[in-house]
């Protein structure tokens, strides 16, 4: 094997969570703000996201979901219903107490005691109450649902420790949230949304996720039934990448949300809330990655071809910009996963070398450097990001199609390499799912310090409710484990709890996790 | 003339104001959310924000523009900073003082006094300094420059008194900012995103409108110019539908945006801004609607054509049904202003006839009525909401085409509708702008108590600075009047300024306005 010169100082298997900081520096994906808990998303990360979001979008669109947006601010009244029927409402928000600014006479703007509000306002964490204030005013009657409502947005939660995409104290998601006229239906919606963020994740950021229920203890508070897609990220550790709750008949309790039925009767409705958000650009990140950055899924990549002019400040450069011009429009004008081909010429000023670091940082999944000789021969220069290296001599792996043939295949090329990156994606995934642990000391060996890389487990149990499941749960935090959630296509069981020794239920899915 | 009976109770004649209103809550655009300020933006106004997003971001992108996200919280300093530099600073903002809420006790929520910051932030009311502080940090060399930046946000300025979508506490726009070597690239994209917006708002939106420059009292603060695009409500009054701005280096003295050029010497960049809000949804409402509600141009309407089948519960509504799917597919397989037909097949339970005045009071460009009888005889029942009324019998003026002629002839008659909504538009703003006004005393009589539609007037002005403009600014206040801009395709002077009988330098438009 040759000595290959990564493009990044870190390892993974040296540190993962340097590591992980590097990508998102390297990358120029986000940055520190300044603001406590707050990131900066540059161009680069940020394109990412809108790549998700115009996807999601449209699959939410597809689904006869209305997108609708609802104030920042939400005031305290609103809270404090909810921390009347809710066990486990979190506090920690960003609280609004005054509406201007004056100065204090030496030249430090404080706020203004005069413009006191008289109810102070919370920067929405979440948008349940106020979402269902607005359902309970436009859900009348039987007609009137389903009602089926989402919306993008910023949020915040006061967080102490943060790290970048993961957990910030502002992050941008997308929250569905719908009402229903029973229990069958508003399952089958929170089901739905299930699927559509399972299909979303594995088809276009090549994320394979396991989707299940959630058990008791990790239910968002208040729900009747949680659901979760898991990915692994390249560590082992599982991130929860998108949730959907069937939420019974509690919040529209809460919020008032009833309707005449068609008997003429009065009833309440059955809501459902589904969400995901920024996190899944780190979880693109922590599954995709390597020792030289970021690899991009052609789906969402903002750029899927960057082409670089080999320029070289000679009259040259003139013939040499025209030839990659026409090699952008020709790739532009293909089709590839189901959207027109997105080509960026970058003639930005730089050396070409230090220009396609870059962009091999950044993880877009097709380099195409073209020089003066490239011309002449009429050939390209074309690297592939997820296969980036000649194994046999440590050095970049190019290889030079003819301008028309790279073309011809730029379409079939991007597929190939969204489906290699998730089958390498998913085999890993695979190959660390851990079955067949019939006891706890097996649990204590496989997670003990020094395995570098236990992966997850899938254990059956009793389900264990109440006291008997908290038990449970300290028994797991002892390891630094919880629950993932219950696979919706795991085997039945077929044995005793390893917790309880009862017979078990089920199977369920136990990791470290982000 | 027949007697028809439109579809709004307020006509626009006797009530402007409430008529606006009225428009609002019969299309379901917004309504009020029960926290100061704020509104909850329903699905279809929202549906019509989100095609302008789509169609304004394109035209961004193409403009070789970057989006990024920056935080929603900056922190004081960053408005000390700025409270120094710029005369005329608005303090009128949310501020966040406290990261917890605790109970008190006695089941009220307050915030937590241990969880006071230490140094209060504000909710941004725009976000040059944060992003001129990350400009500082990204700008090193004149190889960075220019940077093309904007942001999709929502942004509170704490208001008073409010009025949907044309004055909210929270609001979303779009703000771009860019930073460029030199005065002359700065200027040239100043005009590049005016030219942007007046080609968005007139090709897109259907609102003809002025580009022009403000004179020095409608500057933003600490900006060098000022450009906007203006246009004129059925009332008219003018509406500033978006703004550009040349900053000149102020902002990047404040924020420390310097770059070494070409000869190694430290450079300040001249930098710019530009934005646009959902105060155009306002715009499209007051320019296009009617006594019967809104009228949505085709290229941002969420839906362009609704199919109502007139389902009657009986056995051959299933038929039906299938008719108007087909004829669904049909239309959505055309495209018209270059994007596939947006097509809504409403099949939710309710009265036809109530179904269509819904539709007509939402402004949907086309209904289209498929009967039993229009079934069996293979056409269908189309109404074009440009078009509305038979004069002769003051009934709707529904069309028969057949099913095969309405998709073959629907992109026609779409482009034709925006076209006739623009034409009618910019008509009636060009018939409503009185030139050859030479005298003050004119001015008093023309836009004297009784004038029930002065439109603007276009005079001529010498440009007086400081406080001759500011003794300017109080005699038009006398009159509710501001200046709009300096036309750019005005023609030039050639008389004497109205104001101060000085020679003329230019030509000013003078309106009240929103």
């Amino acid at each position: 094997m040759p000595n290959i010169r990564h493009a990044l100082t870190t390892k993974r298997e040296e540190d993962f969570a340097a590591w992980y900081q590097e990508v998102i520096t390297a990358a120029d994906m986000a940055e520190e703000s300044g603001v406590r808990g707050c990131m900066v998303i540059r161009p680069w990360g940020y394109g990412i996201w809108e790549r998700m979001q115009r996807l999601l979008d449209d699959r939410i669109k597809a689904a006869g979901v209305q997108n609708a947006y609802f104030p920042l601010f939400i005031p305290l009244a609103n809270f404090e219903r909810e921390a009347q029927h809710v066990e486990g409402f979190a506090k920690e928000m960003a609280v609004v107490t005054h509406h201007r600014l004056i100065c204090d006479g030496a030249g430090r703007l404080i706020p203004d005691p005069d413009a006191k509000l008289e109810e102070p306002l919370v920067v929405r964490p979440t948008s349940e109450t106020i979402i269902g204030d607005a359902m309970s005013r436009w859900v009348q009657s039987w007609r009137d649902l389903p009602l089926l409502l989402n919306q993008w947005a910023n949020v915040v939660r006061w967080e102490m420790r943060t790290r970048m995409f993961l957990r910030t104290s502002e992050f941008l998601w997308q929250e569905g949230h719908t009402a229903h006229a029973d229990k069958r239906e508003a399952k089958a919606e929170t089901m739905r949304a299930l699927e559509m963020y399972r299909a979303f994740a594995q088809d276009q950021l090549a994320l394979p996720v396991v989707a299940g229920q959630k058990p008791e203890n990790e239910r968002f508070p208040g729900a009747e039934e949680t659901w979760s897609i898991e990915a692994m990220m390249q560590d082992g550790k599982a991130l929860q990448a998108g949730t959907s709750h069937y939420l019974g008949t509690s919040f529209a309790q809460a919020a008032g949300i009833r309707y005449q039925d068609r008997e003429g009767g009065q009833a309440l409705a059955h809501t459902t809330s589904w969400g995901v958000s920024t996190r899944l650009v780190g979880g693109v990140i922590m599954t995709h990655g390597d020792d030289d950055g970021l690899k991009v899924p052609p789906a969402i990549a903002p750029f899927q071809i960057v082409i670089l002019p080999m320029l070289r400040d000679k009259p040259e450069d003139d013939a040499l910009l025209a030839y990659c011009e026409e090699l952008r429009v020709a790739l532009a004008a293909q089709s590839a996963l189901g959207e027109p081909v997105r080509v960026l010429l970058d003639n930005k000023p730089g050396k070409a070398a230090a220009k396609r670091w870059d962009w091999v940082r950044k993880g877009a999944p097709v380099i195409i450097e073209v020089g003066t000789r490239d011309m002449e021969s009429g050939v390209v220069s074309l690297l592939r990001r997820d296969d980036l290296w000649e194994m046999e001599t440590g050095k970049p792996a190019f290889q030079s199609p003819s301008r028309g043939e790279a073309s011809a295949t730029i379409a079939a090329l991007l597929e190939e390499i969204q489906a290699t990156m998730f089958a390498s994606a998913n085999a890993r995934r695979d190959a660390n799912i851990t079955r067949g642990i019939t006891h706890w000391s097996q649990v204590e060996a496989h997670f003990a310090d020094g395995q570098i890389y236990p992966g997850w487990i899938e254990v059956q149990w009793s389900r264990p409710s109440g006291a008997g499941l908290a038990a449970v749960e300290e028994q797991l935090k002892s390891l630094k484990l919880t629950f993932r959630n219950v696979p919706l296509d795991a085997a039945p069981a077929d044995g005793a709890c390893i917790f309880t020794g009862e017979p078990a239920v089920e199977r369920i899915l136990v990791a470290r996790s982000y």
